[in-house]
Parts: structure tokens; C-alpha cells; sequence
């Protein structure tokens, strides 16, 4: 294969915007991102980084980027959340996707991880059957609930007592 | 109201392994808590803790808990997630369920978070209703996805290179 895959660095970060930003526009949400290159710095390499990628590069180029952090199950106790998997449009297809995967995976199984989570658009069927064929399972019965931070102050407002 | 709203603390954490067990029963998956109380007490209570509780208290007994931690969303950037709300069976009706959610929206508004997230069960309609009536928002088209730890591990068997 033409690609290695290696821990993210503070240089890789700029590419990584990218590829998240190319991300939302094939989920059809290009105006949902926020988050700036100065955010994803402080995030990842502070004392306490907040996430850990793994990155796919391709003659000194990054093609693909895997993101995730930790979560905790009160079932199961300490978990991984693969936050998102992302490989340029014009690199899928050489494996890059799926080595990333593994190395999170990897990763999650070498340090103890009692399960590993991630969230996936119910019409994203070639994903689905992905993740289906390698052992994950999809919950039918669950829902994801967001509070944006908008209706979340709105909800403070008309809270206060 | 008969009871109060403060941060779970290290004696709490027996009465909160209880409620996580009564939530199971009532999710019907009692034999999936495999959590102990060290555990809870090593992750809650370490130099990064993994979480962070609200409990609801009457008369020095612990009848409620809200758990959540910190997530990361390659959007929006620092998010909370509830993990868990629970209130012990026979003491809902009183708020506290309601106190306890109203503590979290506010610890993760009072300290910037972008967004808080949880999960909720599709035929808990009583649930939903409450999110959906305090602003909150069910994505209908984002399934959950699980790896077990013993499919992670099948997984790493299969795939060694």
C-alpha cells in the first residue's frame, strides 16, 4: 500500500480541518462546523488532550484522519468514541479507511477498552454494512439527543428560579 | 421540595451503583452492569476524572443521580454528554429527575460546553416528550453503533497481519 498510518501530530491539524470540513458537506451540514485550527490545537496537545487521532498520509500527505476520544459506560466503565473517520474523496478505495479503523480499534483493544462506540447516518448503507461485517452491531432501539448550545441557554433563561 | 442538588461525592458512589442497576432492570438488560464500586471510585474520583455526578438527596439518602463527562465533536469542539439520569422508582414525581437535568444543562452552560448530547430509548415516549419540551432535539436519522469488548477482540484476531 502506498500509505502509512501514524498518531496525529499539531502539524497534521490544518489538514484534519479539512478533511472534517469535507465531511460535512457530504453529510449535506457544511455550515454546522465551528471549530477553528486554534481549537483543535489547544484540544488535542494540552495536558489534558481532549481527543487523539490517527492519521493516514500519503507522500508527506494526509488522506485520511480517524478522531476519538474516551467515554465512560456505567455498565462497562472506561469506552472509546470514534468520533469520525474521514478519507478524501479521491483516496477511497486503497484501504486507507479501513486501517484506520483497525488502528483505533487497536488501540482501544491494547489499552483495555470495555467497548468501543460510534454514531452512523441510518442512509449511510455501504458504512452500515461496514461496520456490520466487522463484528459491530447497530442499536435500532436508540436515539441520539442534542442541545445545542442556543436551546441550551434558552433553557437557562427560561429556568432561572 | 423535600430534597437538594449537589456533586457526587466518593460516599455517594453505593447509592449510585444501585440506581445504575435499578436503570438496567428497567432497560431491560439487568445482566449487562458489570461495573463495581472500585471502578466507580477510581474513575470518578482520580487527578482526570472520567465523570462527574449530580445526586439528589432527602433526608441524608441518596434518591437521584445525573453522570456525565466530556466529549469532544469535531463541529462544535467541547460538548457534555449524559450518560445517566436516574431517580429511585419510588420517589419520581417529586422534580428531582427534573432538578438533576436542570444541574447538568447548567454546570455544562456555566462552563461553555457547545452542546450536550445523550441517548435515549425510542419507546421511552415519556422521556422523549420531556427532552423535546425543554428544547432538546431527537435525531431521527443517526443510529448508535456498538463494538462489544469480545467482538473488539474477534476483531483483532481476524485482522492481525
Amino acid at each position: 500500500m502506498s500509505y502509512s498510518i501514524r498518531e496525529g501530530e499539531k502539524k497534521d491539524m490544518q489538514a484534519v480541518l479539512e478533511l472534517i470540513n469535507e465531511l460535512a458537506l457530504f453529510e449535506k451540514l457544511p455550515n454546522e462546523v465551528e471549530i477553528s485550527i486554534q481549537d483543535l490545537l489547544r484540544d488535542g496537545f494540552s495536558d489534558k488532550p481532549k481527543f487523539k487521532t490517527f492519521v493516514a498520509e500519503e507522500d508527506a500527505v494526509i488522506i485520511g484522519v480517524a478522531l476519538f476520544y474516551e467515554r465512560y459506560s456505567t455498565w462497562k466503565g472506561r469506552i472509546f468514541h470514534l468520533e469520525d473517520l474521514i478519507v478524501r474523496k479521491d483516496k477511497r478505495g486503497l484501504g486507507a479507511g479501513f486501517s484506520l479503523y483497525q488502528a483505533v480499534l487497536k488501540f482501544a483493544h491494547d489499552t483495555g477498552a470495555k467497548r468501543v462506540s460510534w454514531d452512523v447516518l441510518d442512509w449511510n448503507k455501504d458504512a452500515i454494512n461496514f461496520y456490520k461485517n466487522t463484528g459491530a452491531t447497530i442499536l435500532e432501539d436508540w436515539q441520539v439527543v442534542h442541545m445545542t448550545r442556543e436551546n441550551l441557554e434558552n433553557f437557562i433563561e427560561n429556568t432561572k428560579g
